[in-house]
């Protein structure tokens, strides 16, 4: 039924266009259905579990997944392994083959360590969905992304996208960089040196240290979330002087396109990286919307990975 | 159906005696539902979303709203957010609003800060429970503590309750208070100086620093749990020197009436604030019921809150 | 409907070769129904309530209870107390005169003190399940070694089990001993001095302190995890020195019968209790199935119980 036909979503690196168009459409009907007032539960992953295992602290994605779950009738078993004694000692693999033992239908990985989500699925059975791992790719917020882009847009080809802040620690980045390629957009990056990796450019998008040429005609900014722990003077001198050069302001936004969305993934550091009243611009920031997308995107993947396994 | 016709149960004050029958007749048909052995599941919120958001430890009220929830056939998704990477650096309001994104049909949320909840209600577009905030409300525990007098005594007017411990902190007796006033009880409050706030005559109660007096001639009385971080000298002495004076004991008891109902919302410390005989008395420690009438009135809170929604 | 007629499960101890049979033929045909790749879930326990009260963290065995519960339509709801602020002070049995109060029907119970979940177990009117106490008994998890053997071997009786490792604090050789000793195998304990309890034989097992002798001619060895805790010198001069005279490898695996099977309750500490490619051995090492077997018996557990309680 739909044109995605991979058992797991890893990451969004290595999909067609007509893959992920397909996981959008399906996720767009979703969207529908949970606007409805009434019943919003459906009953076709009845007899399914879906297990989050998180190795992160992460309530918000976590949650995320869980309603998508239970929105479709599945079970939905929560494993918060960063605070777990079944860790202890116990190495991914084997914690793996433990899980995949109990017959799950999916397990949602989030692992600190870029590659620890392709390593599980390798061992188990049932289908894997990549939560975010280390700085690697998190695919469901790249697709949640593109879907409320394409709703308001109409489309993806041919758009300007700038992502600005902390790319270098970014998993949400690189997806978003690798899925707005396959679509045929334009990206941008925005930040300091000490931010940007080097070689970035191999990814196939334009590089900027100034948010003057790297908005300039731009239709989308996603912002990135500047984590605490980096500020300490590693990679940022002050919270100030990076307001100042990177944070989203009215000044700012003033060199993009004047129908120009907003975007982030959150949670928001309001006054960090961007201006409260640009975060709660009712005509341009599209974050809440974000949010909404990011159930029904997790629905659609639930629904399309275990319809692949019962295949 | 039900003459409550709120959107959301942000506090007792405001209420009607009319509202608070209604909510506990509701609650009243749950108690027997609930002793029922065979099936207690309904249907009632099928396709619902209950969301527990706890910005405080509290695994008793939690799994009693999460009980309620369940057996009325909704989904509940716990989030404790008092251990949450959610809240980092993210504001009260994009938390709310971030939820509301998801289309959630109930928000119990509990918070360390005395009208977070009503703030965080004006945000959102679901019903909101006030699971307990700051020293403010905690509206539930008082409108099961009316179930589980009521039931007794047959009715809430003109009976003399007194509610004995730390006012100062307790949002159970701010609650308590104002239930039993709006349905026409004299409540007393008994307690030491510097755990009585100010002009509390202002709320209709009357003020007593001496248990004989206090509990004299009383058909309830209400203990209140010593919260241990309060007994290191700044409100109170020693323990030994507490119990003594404010800690019910048989001796004390004996100026009540013979039938009196000794009450408390627990976690109880025993030999704290109440001695562990008074505590266990069959004929009248009723500390047993007000857990079971708590799941009832949760019940009956979500369903008329839901209800109401749907018009 | 099955020869277990007792309300609760708290120990092996005290069961006959009938009621285990009994436990371990309904785990049996849930062995099957969970294989089935189409829908697992069952709706024998709608309706029920299964609470998991767990006073220790365990994430591996919680899962597998939860979804044992889940499979079989009950609402399972987790209280970790561990981390609890339920537990501020209160007793252990004012938290289960509190949970009885809910009306539930199942309550699973961890507790780090030996004899906890009985003393629970008495002031409660619904079924309690013994998920391990001190280092008392976990009886599940000896049922599902036993199912784990009986599918493999055919039979219980007669065999010779080598249980290996710290007797001392294990809950799980308790049980094991205790299951294995009813079902007529024959069990030897393979230990240091330090970490064999004096007056083990009284039992019913015989006592080695050489692997060689204790696994000669073995059927089965199961070996104990090695709690890091115990390493620094009281109870352990050194892993190394532990691993060299009793972690199993392929040379002390050489005296056992040819088709010796190796067992492991997990977590595992590869290279501590047990080599890595013995470990994985797949013609010999069962405990990938082990994890497999624990939620078929949970199921058979949940079940009978339940249907005991209806009667």
């Amino acid at each position: 039924m739909s044109a995605f036909r991979h058992k797991h979503l890893l990451s969004i690196h290595g999909l067609t266009p007509v893959e992920i168009e397909s996981l959008l459409d399906r996720a767009d009907s979703y969207v529908t259905h949970n606007r409805e007032t009434a019943n919003k539960k459906k009953n076709l992953l009845h007899g399914c579990t879906v297990t989050n295992l998180f190795f992160e602290h992460s309530t918000r994605t976590r949650t995320s997944f869980e309603l998508a779950g239970k929105r479709l009738g599945a079970d939905v078993i929560n494993m918060p392994m960063a605070t777990s004694s079944m860790s202890k000692g116990e190495t991914l693999i084997d914690t793996a083959v433990t899980l995949n033992a109990m017959h799950l239908d999916v397990l949602v990985v989030r692992h600190p360590d870029s590659g620890a989500v392709t390593l599980l699925a390798e061992k188990v059975n049932c289908a894997v969905i990549n939560g975010g791992d280390g700085t690697h790719e998190h695919p469901t917020q790249a697709l949640l992304d593109a879907l409320t882009i394409r709703r308001r847009m109409g489309r993806l080809a041919g758009l300007i996208v700038a992502i600005c802040g902390d790319i270098l620690h970014s998993r949400v980045a690189r997806s978003n960089i690798c899925l707005l390629n396959i679509m045929g957009a334009r990206v941008r990056v925005v930040a300091p040196q000490t931010l940007l990796p080097t070689g970035i450019e191999s990814l196939g998008v334009e590089r900027h240290h100034d948010m003057r040429t790297g908005l300039r005609g731009a239709d989308i900014v996603m912002m990135l979330r500047v984590q605490n722990e980096r500020m300490s003077g590693h990679f940022i001198p002050s919270i100030r002087e990076y307001f100042s050069f990177f944070g989203l302001d009215y000044a700012k936004l003033s060199v993009m396109k004047p129908d120009a969305l907003i975007m982030h993934p959150g949670p928001m550091n309001r006054g960090f990286e961007i201006e409260s009243d640009v975060a709660d611009d009712v005509e341009r920031s599209v974050i809440r919307e974000q949010v909404e997308m990011g159930v029904a995107v997790r629905m659609a993947v639930l629904d399309i990975l275990i319809h692949n396994q019962r295949k």
